[in-house]
């Protein structure tokens, strides 16, 4: 490999690369992603040799099995995700939008336009085929991009990123649109270019996103904690009650909308409890309670202060019994990460509170926390779930990647007008 | 004075107070605003004479003239805020918006709908009026308040917060939904509840900006930077373009949305430029040329590269000669603060790639840069002027007081069901 180029320079050809397809119309737009597409088919075998090198460092390395089965990029796995290219074609374009049209005096009309933030940076982990998706919601959306990839994933990631461009060239973009870091000390120069990049994007552990946060000046999209919590009020109907604990647990421990706590209302604990811990024990979920849930559940262990903040990421549930809905929300307002939290209830008007009082991205009623995602909320794709409380919040779909400006047209209007005694009015007329 | 109360005691008060204000009905909001201008009206005499002690303190410190204007509180001034505070009554209710109301499948429902930030931490200079505008943006959108003024104005302050107590009182809401800081040292500790204050907007000075960024994990609201534009073109009318510089660089000059730098088309340059240099020096505003300019105008003087970077906020204005639109939007794109920029063209193919291409908050024709302002755009009330790139972008309405929440209801619904081989699809279909 030869020496890393310049980091500034190749931002900068990002840049004005992007500032081109800013311009382009959807058609060009939607061309380049069915050309990209294409040229992924046709480099699939180097696609998937590439993979297969990078899987067989891995073994040596021995990684984990959960990081290889994110690494490993079949054939089956790549056409997955060369469909999803495709399925970003459909969506709507997000550029260019007409958010206001306003006369503000006759003659004086505002347009506010929604459009591409600029360059986009991208950092994930071992996962390649975040590349395929990423770099076509950054096309769709007229964005630049800058990618680094997990060093595990390097291989892949150089080949997708080869077909990328051949695509792009293809249709007579600019290949310079979707750029890729290979090693650790541009993720940090990357980190420091808030001259050329607009949106940093970490996917990866709550401490990388922190570090990211905590180390650049760019705006960041990404969630630092996922504790979420399910809380079965005594008005829940049991049998909805335990396949959502279930799901909402075990579907995919890993996922941040999975979660770490359940709450239960006294009254129905010494019913509803063995119930679902029996559920849980044959998906061998480790319990955690505090001193009411260790007296009803045998096979619990007590919880300590710190289980309450934790992201366990695994099979494992803390359980606290609670005395009211009050009391619940308490709980998730002191340790909650605001990012989902479900209730479960037959109660119109403890719903209500539940949902209107929990500060969080989702809130939920009689359904499992797993359904917070871009793609089950029918956003089509997702860019990442933000926790932060400023929108964009909760999953972010192409709409996280654009911005809006206002444009004027006037005929020689001047502020001096409308200003002083003899001011005259605006007419803040909305047109359409 | 007694000693300033523990900031995080305060904090969690506030945080509480705006929870529940967050659950009151619109009626209710617009009640304690109708409150709030009652009371300031009926502690009208206490507020002025706390804004004459202040007046004498500062005469007495010796402050500029323009910071004195600004500080001085009389009872026209105080009636224009209180008919101020009345006007945010008249405005639509941000909370509670349905932005997205959307069928996932059937029986499971999830709305979009806007919601409070939660408590707002709001930081200015010497200009008490800014208590009222504030207090009533916080109160309409359902926020808790954390101000902190400017130490000239602190008796001024002092009383208008009291009055805004006796006016949340006599509706029954409390009084620690708005609360009052005093010293330089609990600014500090503002920018350090992080787990308290949920956005953090600071009017003042571009350094002092940037220093609350540098200096909190809150996210910020507010602008750097003001280094505004105006380009004439070739096909520019100058019976247009003659005013809107003026207006452009003298109807405020301290603005952040006036323009320092005229990029003038070179084909124009030698009739044109005296001709606006006649108006200008009318307005006493000293010119700072580059070479080709300094040769047209003899009272220019030469303009060095720091010219092009410097936000004067004064009668100074610096002036280029380019040769076509590109090298226009190139000086911009390369200088701009991203803030507004403006072009005088009669040529709409120019105007358009001018509207496409420049990348800023505002972008706009035949008009001057001084309409960028929330109440000029129609927003009825700004809480500020954003020149990030995220949104909310430009000048900012309540809308950058409000967030929203995904609320989503279902009948036991569990991701389970929609995942694998025999997933059932989603339907996505939007409701209303």
């Amino acid at each position: 490999m030869t020496a890393a180029p310049n980091l500034v320079t190749l931002a900068q050809k990002t840049r004005t690369s992007a500032r081109s397809l800013a311009l382009e119309p959807i058609a060009r737009r939607n061309e380049a992603l069915e050309s990209i597409a294409n040229a992924l088919l046709s480099h699939a075998d180097e696609i998937v040799a590439a993979n297969q090198a990078d899987c067989a460092a891995a073994v040596e390395d021995q990684i984990s099995s959960a990081l290889y089965a994110r690494l490993k990029l079949d054939r089956t796995k790549l056409n997955g995700a060369i469909a999803g290219v495709r399925d970003v074609v459909k969506l709507a374009d997000p550029i260019g939008e007409l958010q206001i049209h306003r006369e503000l005096d006759t003659g004086l009309v505002m347009k506010r336009v929604s459009c591409p933030m600029g360059v986009l940076g991208v950092i994930f982990e071992a996962r390649p085929d975040a590349v395929m998706q990423i770099s076509s919601l950054a096309i769709k959306s007229g964005n630049g991009l800058i990618l680094k990839g997990g060093k595990e994933a390097v291989r892949s990631c150089m080949a997708l990123v080869k077909a990328i461009h051949a695509g792009l060239e293809a249709v007579g973009l600019d290949a310079s649109l979707v750029q890729l870091l290979t090693t650790r000390e541009e993720t940090f120069e990357l980190l420091k270019l808030d001259t050329y990049v607009d949106l940093i994007i970490p996917r990866g552990s709550n401490s990388f996103v922190q570090f990211v946060q905590n180390n650049t000046r760019i705006p960041v999209l990404g969630h630092a904690d996922g504790i979420c919590h399910l809380y079965v009020d005594k008005a829940a109907d049991f049998v909805k009650a335990i396949p959502i604990v279930i799901d909402s647990k075990t579907q995919y421990p890993a996922a941040c909308n999975a979660i770490e706590t359940l709450l239960v209302h006294e009254s129905i604990a010494a019913t509803f409890l063995p119930q679902v811990a029996i559920a849980l024990k044959e998906c061998c979920v480790e319990l955690r309670g505090d001193e009411a849930t260790c007296k009803i559940l045998s096979n619990a262990t007590a919880a300590t202060d710190e289980d309450w903040v934790t992201e366990y990421g695994e099979l494992i549930l803390s359980i606290r019994i609670i005395r009211n809905v009050d009391e619940a929300i308490e709980h998730i307002t002191r340790y909650g990460s605001r990012h989902t939290e479900a209730i479960v209830t037959e109660d119109a008007q403890t719903a209500a509170q539940f949902l209107a009082e929990v500060d969080a991205a989702g809130v939920y009623q009689n359904c499992s926390t797993r359904f917070a995602d871009g793609f089950r909320y029918g956003f089509g794709a997702e860019v990442g779930i933000s926790t932060q409380k400023m929108p964009p919040r909760g999953p972010v779909g192409l709409e996280g990647l654009v911005t809006y400006k206002y444009q004027m047209v006037g005929n020689g209007h001047i502020a001096a007008t409308y200003v002083g005694d003899q001011a005259k009015p605006f007419t803040h007329r909305d047109l359409d």
